[in-house]
């Protein structure tokens, strides 16, 4: 199960070169993606403590196994209680100034925390972790390419199935099953399945509604493939949709194609935003009441974000999505969603369905 | 959607019933599982502010639409910017001292709090709303049942079906697709099916090892129902079991039957821990390397714990697993586990399968 050891310590190498910079001695991680990130521990819990020439991976009895299997060139610690193995290993190692994941640790933690370590020696880190999983290497890449193949063949067989009487239940599980069916480890999200005024809901849940004649039927779905995620969102028609509708669509389609043929390294995250947003134009942009996009990774939604007051610039190998939508209340709802690697000059796109209308007769 | 509104409407005003001990005159929530217990909102993202005599919803606006269907006899507001929405309802509704939830918001998210609103009238509330979710009413129980319903039947048609040859990953499927078939909207966790040596590691993922003769296979399993949680663990034998793995089946067996009939109204939680710890003794209980139990309800693993360093006492309507095992690195696992709800006297088994070995030949 150990992957890519030579990676994870390049990871741990390049946080322990900027310590200095940091003014700390020692770098402490609760996030268990962060933790997967650098060590390839895929638990449920546990805390990560770097130090300037060690790292010790602290895990609860259930996961003494698994780390001592996942994991290479890490110290595995066993605690009964988190802080206080904490709070002994940073004293075994005589550390001072300690970093720390400002942004996900939560208060109770931190004030445990400041119990055992003085308040001054805890250096909260938050613009500088904010990036650590955003830049993609080849092998992330290769997996959530990986992903996003299954999800999208996953959304093409189902077309073929799909027909007017089914519930969007059914839709679902029939997506879900061939995804595990053709590789799937599980899911990334909670698949959405949202037909006729569903669709107005931008994170329907299935229900028991059948599909009908004259629904547009919003699927976004993704999966997990080596703890790696997909999104990717089709609307699909099912027989004659009214000229709104079909204007609707069409709008969103360029918005769509003109945020992915803006996306190269540099250009700030909120243009792509902006550039969503003035497709829309006055009439239609109340209607358009999400943000245009996100970074995807180990987890679904994660930095950059693709906002209008997003401060984030996009950079190369950074893999984001793009995702307008139009919700009517009460009506329906059209979303499509590609997710894409940031290139030099442009982007790649690493879901597969057309994002052409596809109409079900 | 709207479920039980004048229920929600009670569990909102037991808590403003708290403001004066509390001394504070408004109550805030960001955890989506306390939101959903206060008002029936089951979006992903969202703040909850709770007056004297009025509640606010904040939400972005992917949910505006959602929070007015799903909820009633509160003010839903949108925001762009979560904490500047929930400073701007703040100062909008005069209020001073404020409580929240200090165990579940992230430092980051306190310290933007802190820039809009004196420290000094942020009230870390942290043993007052540890418990809020802890006792079930009657509905609760009834949808937790349905649950465990649920996920019992789907382990139940799978001993049928399940033969050596299979693997970790297709057995995990069938269950998973079986219990979506009869009424599961999703699962409550990551699907274990351990299988022989893997069985060591007592949270394993499904992998792709064929199950074989001789070989023991833990089945953790459980799904949500209408947002509450079932939780149950079965261990199939195939074929032979050697001596020392039937002993300790059976020691499990007893440790996971002695539990249960210790738990009643205000037994201590940590006594439970005590009493599976004393049936493995001190040869065996360094093989029991987690906690024996947790409350379950709208989350998998919610107050109360059962470990031994708990200070909780188990009271009548709440709802824990209990969940011995042994794990024997490189070889096998053994654990059984029940959910059951705490009587004055009793407790009573809402999971359905039957904890004597089961041996498919």
């Amino acid at each position: 199960m150990r992957q890519g050891n030579k990676i994870l310590l390049n990871r741990i190498s390049s946080l322990q070169r900027t310590f200095s910079s940091c003014k700390i001695d020692g770098l402490i991680f609760f996030d268990m993606n962060n933790i997967r990130y650098l060590t390839g521990f895929t638990g449920s819990d546990g805390a990560l403590l770097i130090n300037s020439d060690k790292t010790n991976l602290l895990v609860d009895g259930r996961y003494i196994a698994q780390a001592s299997v996942e994991t290479k060139g890490l110290r595995i610690m066993e605690y009964r209680d988190k802080i206080e193995g904490i709070s002994q290993t940073i004293k075994k190692n005589r550390l001072k100034r300690i970093g720390f994941e400002a942004n996900l640790i939560t208060l109770g933690m931190y004030n445990q925390l400041k119990n055992s370590i003085p308040e001054e020696n805890l250096v909260a880190l938050n613009g500088e972790l904010k990036f650590l999983r955003a830049y993609k290497d080849k092998t992330e890449i290769a997996l959530m390419a990986k992903a996003a193949e299954i999800s999208s063949s996953s959304i093409r067989s189902l077309i073929d199935r799909i027909k007017p009487g089914c519930t969007e239940k059914e839709v679902a599980l029939e997506l879900e099953v061939e995804a595990r069916r053709v590789g799937a480890d599980e899911l990334a999200f909670s698949t959405i399945v949202a037909a006729g005024e569903n669709a107005a809901f931008p994170h329907a849940k299935p229900t028991d509604r059948k599909i009908k004649r004259g629904d547009l039927v919003v699927i976004d779905f993704g999966v997990k493939y080596k703890g790696y995620c997909s999104d990717e969102t089709c609307t699909i028609a099912f027989g004659k949709l009214t000229v709104r509708q079909k204007n609707a669509y069409q709008m969103v389609k360029s918005a769509h194609d003109r945020a992915l043929a803006g996306i190269k390294a540099n250009v700030p995250a909120a243009r792509i935003d902006q550039c969503v947003r003035s497709v829309f134009g006055k009439k239609y942009k109340r209607f358009f009441v999400h943000s245009t996009g996100h970074g995807v990774g180990l987890e679904v939604h994660e930095a950059p974000r693709l906002f209008s007051n997003s401060t984030d610039i996009l950079k190369t190998n950074m893999v984001v999505t793009v995702e307008p939508g139009l919700y009517i209340p009460g009506h329906w709802g059209i979303r499509i969603e590609d997710t894409v690697v940031v290139k030099k000059n442009s982007c790649e796109k690493l879901t597969k369905m057309d994002k052409e209308l596809i109409i079900i007769e």
